[in-house]
């Protein structure tokens, strides 16, 4: 049986400001990974998505990142490892102290962290060792063939690799930076062939034309527009169509 | 066996700043309360304080406060009883991520936050909520006779009643504040001798002569200054002589 | 000529969170209110604001705050009158930073500091004191009859009294509390006939009937909402058709 | 007449914690660059650090950094170019706001900022443009030879070229990076002489030999520490024996 999860980034209000489609998304995903109040997300908003999330029996995942909430961590912060790995062990403990039984399902790098560990061997070693300190059966989440999922891969923990169903790849399995022209895919049915080829076929076309081989354990889709809540409805569909089963238990 | 528990505020190092006699305290002290980087600490201090801790067998609790490291923790802020419950929970859970088996001894409240909830009963109840939440087998540790402890016992949490051996005592048993001339003992003997008697008795005398029945759980000890350690040095000595049991299994 | 200023609260996003209709009221004020990054705003909004304020031909003034931007300043801080001065006074300094001349047109506080400058008078003591050291010319801005207008006067500075158009007042004066049913006055035509009739008679009639005498230097308009755009905009001709004057040179 | 500068950077406690030997410092130099609050220091500490230098004669500048308390300044964050400019310029208004006259002598940058503002010229471009909105005429102090001193001239700013009396320098007139061995000079009498001879020559022996031409506006010295207080007294005895005048007034 073909399976795949339908990931999230969501929980990314703060006090005053409110952001996100999160009821909408909680009803179409299968897990969701929740800011932990350092590049986003505050006690109030984590208690509250974690809440949402397990009425509508989603999955939960931390999504720590780097404490700037300034700049959403998305950008970099040039910090030694064990402070990478100390700082994500804070986060996830403080998640995790908002779910039932203090568990959670998977832990997700966010944005600046996410990229660094997907490329850079030792930041990836440094959130993977994180996540085993403050959660060692959970399931490490990072970009397919990436860095963070060999760091997952020698510590032993359990991974799920995932793809985005609207971006192109290159010919190394990495994505096609933001800063490209044809970085993202628009077309909301060339977006969900793809998901589905992916999903069937464990493999991407590159832009360069290059078949690469990838394992898809999860995809993440976006929270923050009405255009990503009606692609993902449609990837889903499609992929229901097809035989696929939508689930966490990946 | 009459046994009683000393406990002290460590892991208050920021960043950059540096503070405290924490390797020195814990080798006096039987438990410790640990700031979670809201009103001091930071991950990488949380998880050098939760080892040295360990390695000298020290119980470990979490030290919950405002988020206000500007102010140290020791300004009051207006929030609601739900936003102090999720600000407790949060910092509860970000300890207990440095633990090795992410389960804390106790927890007791800061500063400001520790003064509302010994008086405020809606205060007390906020965070003893969030104390449970979060670690609901803990030790809620509160000033004796306070409206944590009474707020602690209505949750059917285990609690553990804390006294200063060198403050006066107002005859309703609450401290006298320290605006007031004769609020800090500074003689080390009357010190010494009235931490014995407090034990000893279950009770203690106030400004105004009264006798307050009180229980005694733990003795709260400072770590910022040597004269502390010298008097925590002193007070432990004497119990000890006088057959008194000091442990944090209390 | 009886003349009125019109201001609103603006530049209040932060970072990835974007809030407030400013390019919208900024066509409808003369004066504007710009948070300094202490319970809302960030450098860039800041400088963003005040160029679009100079080129809307709109007096620009510091808005500062308590420095909690999780409550978005609303909530009181327990902080000692030295503190609060100097904390004024960096703010002060910051917004002037972005305006071509480095000064200011006025000052007003926000939230939580606002509603305790206006009844405390150590507080408005310590406000006007922070702004009086950073910028000794602006104008004072403080609701009608308040201790913070009295603080102004007293310190010599300039000041201008504000009233809600869309507020009830008590007997003396104050607010009536947004925690009591009849705070706002919802109807757009009792609020604006209560704008004109202030500004006309300088008095207001209390909720519990009392004529309350007031100067009327300026109305505070809301800037979050499109209802406070019409009713902004409906004031505004209410009052043009009675011949008042609605300017920033009050 | 041969002249130079001595600063140092202090005001960088923060609330609780203290740090720097500021009283002893403003003793010794000429001029002093004031943490503003992003990487250390606050209101109070900057006011205090203000007053004292006023009370020294020692001449005023602001002392931006990165907003990164936790990592005292000294961590890259990948910024946008003009997102460094509106910082540095929120930073220099804040601190500008303490002193008497709302103006300061220079502004020099803080630790990771100082370091890639030396060597990438976008980077220095940004930070000079924000000097240049809050205080146009103010001297933008930078590392001698580095891309900011371009960057100002450029601006048309004025500007002074520091030297490290205890550093070693590259062929190239960079500093030997702290992670080498020779980083640092720690012979107080040949730092001594090292700096007699920058001053006097304009000139400096690179660690490989070569001489490297420089112009030595200002020496920097250290203030958290007894040897930098002792090792600056001696170089401005020397300097003094050698009829160099030391002063702010470069």
């Amino acid at each position: 049986m073909t399976k795949v999860d339908f990931n999230s980034d969501l929980g990314e209000s703060y006090g005053h400001y409110i952001v996100g489609l999160d009821p909408l998304i909680l009803k179409q995903v299968t897990s969701t990974n929740i800011a932990c109040g350092f590049h986003a997300g505050d006690p109030k908003v984590m208690r509250n998505t974690v809440k949402l999330a397990l009425s509508e029996g989603v999955a939960i995942g931390a999504h720590p990142g780097f404490q700037d909430l300034q700049g959403f961590g998305r950008r970099k912060i040039d910090m030694a490892p064990e402070d990478i790995t100390v700082m994500v062990q804070y986060q996830v403990g403080a998640l995790a102290a908002f779910t039932p039984d203090h568990r959670l399902h998977h832990v997700k790098a966010h944005g600046a962290l996410y990229n660094l560990a997907a490329k850079n061997r030792v930041v990836a070693d440094a959130v993977v060792a994180g996540i085993k300190a403050a959660a060692p059966d959970t399931i490490v989440y990072g970009l397919a063939n990436s860095q963070l999922i060999e760091a997952a891969k020698e510590a032993n923990m359990r991974y799920a690799q995932e793809v985005f169903a609207d971006r192109n790849y290159q010919a190394d399995g990495t994505l096609v930076p933001r800063t490209h022209d044809n970085a993202v895919i628009t077309n909301p049915d060339l977006a969900t062939q793809r998901a589905l080829k992916m999903v069937q076929t464990q493999t991407l076309t590159a832009i360069t034309g290059e078949t690469v081989p990838l394992a898809v354990d999860s995809i993440c889709v976006h929270g923050d527009n009405e255009e990503a809540v009606a692609l993902t409805e449609k990837i889903k569909t499609t992929l229901a169509e097809n035989g696929i089963t939508i689930t966490s238990e990946i």
